[in-house]
């Protein structure tokens, strides 16, 4: 990377700070542009170019203002969100300029952070954007989700909803290689299409197309369904839960279905079910995982060296387009995990 | 028992048999009082004359005719059930004439069946009826749900729902035994203060007077709910939900709020919480622990020897007056343990 070790400290830099709380279906406007001065480096801190930029559904609950497992965005703050920098100046003794990280480091053309929360990348080994999609957050959380939650065996029945998404896609191929039956769930033929012939799922289908969930997963799912990966939530989860086998497993990643909501969406009640099925539903959040990182990272990499995990990226040029990729993927726009190269 | 070791087998005997499908709440007329032959004994089998009688709420399952987890009833079949009988014939080599049983003999006066089947009871040790309360299936439903899938530490906060019930006053006062807070809630002005004067809660609430369920959680519950152990479900778990701690644990052993139900109530969908709170959620049925009974049993007795588990019962008595007594527990009559003195 001799060239970009060229690369020279602006004087401003730009930002995208939250301007207003969506209500409902966020819009661009809810964020706002910014330019603002760099401040010189404290001991420690490194500054940094962002090259890439992670768009997250997760990011819909940090702008709505409702206290959740982590503070929220403040009207004014800087967006947050992961992203994957170049170092151009250092006074931590543990990066140099040149060298190409992984921080959380929010929705800015440059940052100023301490150096020791980056997390340094070997660009030999995988494209450097891999550290915000499949070795990175996302594949950690298909990782321990699957692995830990689910606990699939093989042979079992494995249903990922949200099956295109960054984190979907692996987790059903993370099963596949496990030796289990997959099913996957997601909103664009093209996308179904990618999941059979390339990713090796057993069988997916379009929910846009399909009206009674549960009478397909029954047509797919012979016999019952063991483990159940929820991004997604709603009527999907309605028509998959009578499915469920005894001893069942559900990882509850995931409710994009509900995250733009402005009131809380009725269902069924169907706790009841669970009786009947002795099945397990719990909430799962990477960050829980933090002390197992790099057995997950070790894992991805070795099925990524094996072939067995294909992974795809749907990328959006130009840092000023964050908002309008982050609205795409609440649109279900990407196939794979959603990018933003600055 | 020389005095019961008198009685002699009658030619004919009565028994409740399904009459009809419940729709909504059940009639007495859904079941029919019959009398019929006792047939004779074959090798290894025994001759019961009952002498209690157990209504629970799980037999409003098996008489809806949906497959759950066990097969429904037929119509014009013996309705299943707990009970303690006494040994009036044996053809099997472990009873005798005098002993007494707990044995899943159904709404009959007299039962043949399986010795094997049958459960030998100490009635020097406790009540022969405790076979069907504390120290039988609800016990162990209450000891397996709490130790199992709930796993309390002490200092952490217990909810119980149906804690007034045969089931929910013990999973209540072993959280208490374990160093728990516990608060319980319950549908009677008599149960709450049975529950916090002798079973040693922390709280309890009437449900049927307070509207907002959340705000009496937050209130009684002011560190939040590690656990919760619900018999009920329905707007009460609802409340209680967003008051889930980082890592709790629930236990769904029952939804009695929805037994009744002509068509699947809906609820918000708050499966999204789950992630915020990482939340464990866990169906149970008490027979999957089969191989573990003797560990529960143990357990239960010394908690009763220690003077740590109070019990009740609610005794309806006379055996024409079984469905009597099943509708008294569903419409919440009971304190404790529901049962027929035959």
């Amino acid at each position: 990377m001799s060239a970009s070790a060229s690369i020279t400290k602006p004087s401003n830099a730009k930002r995208f700070v939250l301007a207003a709380r969506p209500v409902g279906f966020p819009q661009e406007s809810d964020f706002r542009l910014e330019e603002a001065p760099l401040p010189d480096l404290q001991p420690g801190q490194i500054l940094l170019k962002t090259l890439w930029l992670s768009v997250d559904p997760y990011m819909r609950g940090r702008i709505s203002g409702i206290k959740s497992y982590a503070a929220p965005v403040e009207i004014g703050g800087t967006m947050v969100g992961g992203a994957v920098g170049e170092v151009v100046e250092s006074r931590f003794d543990g990066l140099q300029p040149g060298d190409v990280v992984e921080a959380y480091s929010g929705w800015q053309e440059y940052a100023v952070m301490d150096g020791k929360q980056a997390r340094k990348l070997d660009p030999s080994l995988a494209p450097v954007q891999t550290a915000l999609g499949v070795l990175g957050m996302p594949g950690l959380t298909a990782y321990f989700g699957l692995i830990d939650i689910c606990a699939p065996k093989a042979g079992e029945t494995v249903v990922v909803s949200g099956a295109a998404g960054a984190v979907g896609s692996i987790v059903g191929q993370i099963a596949k290689a496990l030796g289990c039956r997959v099913v996957g769930v997601a909103g664009e033929d093209d996308k179904i299409e990618w999941l059979v012939k390339e990713c090796g799922f057993d069988a997916a289908f379009n929910y846009k197309k399909v009206t009674d969930y549960r009478a397909e997963f029954q047509k797919l799912c012979p016999g019952g369904v063991d483990c159940y990966f929820d991004n997604v939530g709603g009527p999907i989860t309605d028509g998959l839960w009578p499915l469920l086998n005894v001893h069942a497993r559900v990882c509850i990643c995931g409710q994009i279905s509900q995250y733009n909501n402005t009131q809380v969406e009725m269902g069924p009640r169907n706790l009841g079910q669970l009786i009947v099925s002795r099945a397990k539903v719990q909430g799962m959040l990477v960050s829980d995982y933090a002390p197992r990182f790099a057995e997950g990272l070790k894992a991805l990499a070795g099925w990524l060296r094996e072939g067995k995990i294909q992974w795809r990226e749907t990328v959006v040029e130009g840092f000023e387009n964050t908002p309008k990729a982050f609205l795409q993927l609440l649109r279900g726009a990407n196939t794979g995990k959603m990018l933003v190269k600055a």
